[in-house]
């Protein structure tokens, strides 16, 4: 029971230590009237930072469809500082801050990426969870992660 | 077999008689950097239009899709005329123009809704076809009309 | 002095009073692999809302929108309950929860519609400014509001 | 005259003579629930496929809009052959098959790329205009790609 325990605690530091960084070009569609990258949008570069980071944890989010594995959303946050455009491009900084049960939380920052410095545009907070679609119901977070990382 | 060819081309007669108008906001999300709506979300216009075309057809297709029946887009043509922006209002004209064996193809012209005057934003032509999920294959098209119009 | 605060006080009650309901259908293109609405979407479900939530203040934002008024995003919470598919309609219920000097925010849940039963799909929270476009500077809410409601 | 003649002559068989492949991952929220990459969604791609093109010339498209260059789209034709999901990549392969006085078709082919073999999904023709936005004003094809090519 306690090695139980102490396997469990080892693989949420582990997680916790896992960091990715993922780089993509605004595209004109995500930009709208104000000429600048569109809020809703930042939630696809979210999406677009989780499938880097899981393909850093050695198993893509893709491959992991094919096999009935999901990460359904069950709350975000987003915070907006300052604006890009197309022409720019953005860096998602995702890393694991709390693992629940059957949750874990990312905190994902998006940043515009210039050779001098990176501004930060957004700050995000994700919800997951971890979801079987064959036997329709949720992963244990530690149960998932065990053999992966 | 007279008799069948005979309702056929009744079937694609009355289907080729129905006319649907639908009109929509302009959504900010919808436009781009050139504070126009972007080129691509037109689709999106012709996607309303369409599921409001099913519906005066009587079978509105998202009533459909839960019973296992799809419209997949075989092919698209596209001509961009003039641009809206936030704040326009798109009214939608849908029409039959030609039924195949199992694609119809349905013209849809996007126009920006004012109270004086309509200008032609976009004239689409659109292939679809009618799908069986369960079933996985392709329904003719008289076939699927027979009892609906 | 003292008459200013008593009217602002004024202005923030009945901003805080009104409540819209709007409805939409859910697009094919809303949805994902999961056949259900993708996380995302809602996030532009809460525009539609809120061109509707202004239109009943008596601005409609598209019209405020050519006049060089806009109403950036500051902030976003977005908590998953349920899901919604393609057939489904969505009614989104706007109100405004909390009034700053140049910051509003709005509580907009979605329900999917039926005839019988509303079922919550989706709590948000969404903090607003307005800013002026052509002085590039933020207008104080209540002084928008002064004249309007 | 004639020198001027042989020299758009030679602009034009240039332009021609570029090709480029631009190769992304599918996002979940490019699927709808058929589980493919909804047709709408090509679009977007080709809008990277022409990023990465625009690139390839030596004048990236981020980079001239900030300079007030934009390339309008005039005409899309998309044809669909097969489907793709969550977990491929697709591979945009871009060329620009004519050249008018102020407008460029291009040829953009999707395939879903896999290790052992790339399979057809989507072909794509779109005309774009270039255009100046400081003198709003169509700029003569030759004439851009000059100093560029």
């Amino acid at each position: 029971m306690i090695a139980k325990e102490e396997n469990e605690k080892l693989i949420i530091e582990k997680l916790m230590g896992i960091e990715d960084f993922h780089e993509l070009a605004v595209r004109v569609d995500d930009t709208d009237l104000m000429s600048i990258v569109h809020a809703n949008k930042y939630l696809n570069y979210f999406d677009d930072g989780f499938i880097s980071f899981t393909s850093k944890m050695g198993k893509n989010c893709g491959v992991l469809y094919k096999q009935g594995i999901v990460f359904p959303v069950r709350k975000i946050e987003v915070e907006y500082i300052n604006s890009a455009t197309f022409g720019d491009n953005i860096l998602i900084h995702t890393r694991v801050i709390n693992v629940g049960n059957t949750s874990m939380t990312l905190a994902m920052d998006c940043y515009k990426n210039t050779k001098s410095k990176d501004t930060l545009l957004v700050k995000g907070i994700i919800v997951r969870l971890i979801m079987d679609l064959k036997e329709n119901k949720l992963i244990r977070i530690t149960d998932f992660f065990r053999d992966i990382i």
